[in-house]
């Protein structure tokens, strides 16, 4: 099969990598940033063009949410397969007489990073099935957690990014200015970040849980309130009303 | 100076053992429960008593938060230091004639895990300024991360926590509701977990947010609340809310 990955930011370079360090050839890198397209045909020894894109049987596009479609439009080629990497758009934002296909890696990438490709989840949306057995072959030479999404399944996945990842990254802001107030170093916090972390590692968080929500210790809950005030006061309370439920306390 | 430990659960054991590790030796662990003070004492080698106090400048209380105050009452020496290690106890909970103060590790404990003690954080509160540099150069000598704390402030480290931790603990079993609605595994959203918490070691979280909040995405936001429903959904729109009150949108 014959791959072209278009695209040189962080999904592409870490796509055609994974591809690499599987022995799945890469025909070409295609895209605009001559200099970023270099970088990685030098390091991979992957062809790179921006201007003919190589005829193939599989086009990976590994742009912004926002260029995917224009892209898209550059695939004259029929008989092809052609996925986009976004987590936020559906197949059909596609534009061209190909088969039009999905095929999301779950993971915020950063170029400088090593990554162990094994964990990164790829969802993965086709029009049929055999074009979700060649993607998801694919995938599982390069990961081992796989799996088929429609578009509707997406964007739960997203909604769980956004609890799991976004959310808890605003506490630890919200976190950071109670403790800056204070003059205590915030970092004094990151082991004890590191340990509720590596506890849902082997623990359901439902079942990790502590503080003084879960314990119903009113008077810890009444005298923290006296103490924060607008949005952190609303998360708060929020939050705790929440853990309350859940724990039907 | 002769140091007894109070206490034989896990804050007792790693205290006991960062002492050990950094040769301050310790002249006894004393408490209850005669099972686990033998474990402790034959793997470090530390005598142990249930019935006999022994004699000795700083004892440290590290019992359950109800049960210091009892347990302070045993000791019946006055010329001597005392220590609980409560983050939410003012010193004054210490029943006798010694000197009072709070020799507070900010961290959970679990006996099993090996732990770093140099970066645990120890809060001191004493009442002198003697009895401050005693303490300190004894945290010193196992921690990088030592600083006075009065009991006023230890309400803030104990808040702070209840956001990095706690609440971030919950978000985590909300995620896992609405991954595993979709039957989406958890664990595929870990090594995203693991990311977003290992780039606040380099970046301040407030510099590190992403998400449809940030990026001021009234689409996804939108689209986001009608999949959501009772307290996820007040968590959604609360945290949403926070986010873009920090960032001014």
């Amino acid at each position: 099969m014959q791959i072209v990955i278009i695209g040189s930011g962080n999904v592409a370079y870490h796509l055609a990598k994974a591809f690499i360090l599987n022995t799945i050839s890469v025909a070409q890198v295609f895209g605009r940033n001559e200099m970023e397209l270099s970088k990685i045909s030098q390091e991979l020894n992957i062809p790179y063009s921006t201007e003919k894109l190589e005829d193939a049987d599989l086009y990976i596009i590994c742009v912004s949410d926002r260029s995917v479609e224009d892209v898209s439009a550059l695939i004259t080629k029929k008989d092809c397969l052609v996925a986009h990497t976004s987590g936020s758009l559906p197949k059909e934002i596609l534009k061209g007489g190909y088969r039009k296909s999905s095929f999301y890696p779950l993971q915020t990438f950063s170029k400088s990073k090593d990554l162990d490709y094994t964990q990164i989840p790829f969802f993965i949306e086709t029009e049929t099935e055999d074009d979700q057995k060649i993607l998801s072959d694919l995938a599982s030479e390069i990961s081992e957690r796989v799996m088929e999404s429609t578009y509707e399944k997406r964007k739960y996945i997203h909604l769980t990014a956004v609890f799991a990842c976004n959310f808890v990254n605003h506490l630890f802001a919200r976190a950071k200015e109670i403790s800056d107030a204070q003059e205590i170093p915030f970092n004094y916090f990151l082991p004890l970040i590191d340990e509720t972390v590596r506890k849902i590692d082997t623990i359901e968080p439902k079942a990790a849980q502590t503080g003084p929500a879960v314990r119903n210790d009113k008077r810890i809950m009444e005298l923290h309130e006296l103490l924060l005030k607008d949005e952190s006061l609303e998360i708060y309370k929020t939050m705790n009303h929440s853990i309350q439920k859940m724990y039907e306390l």
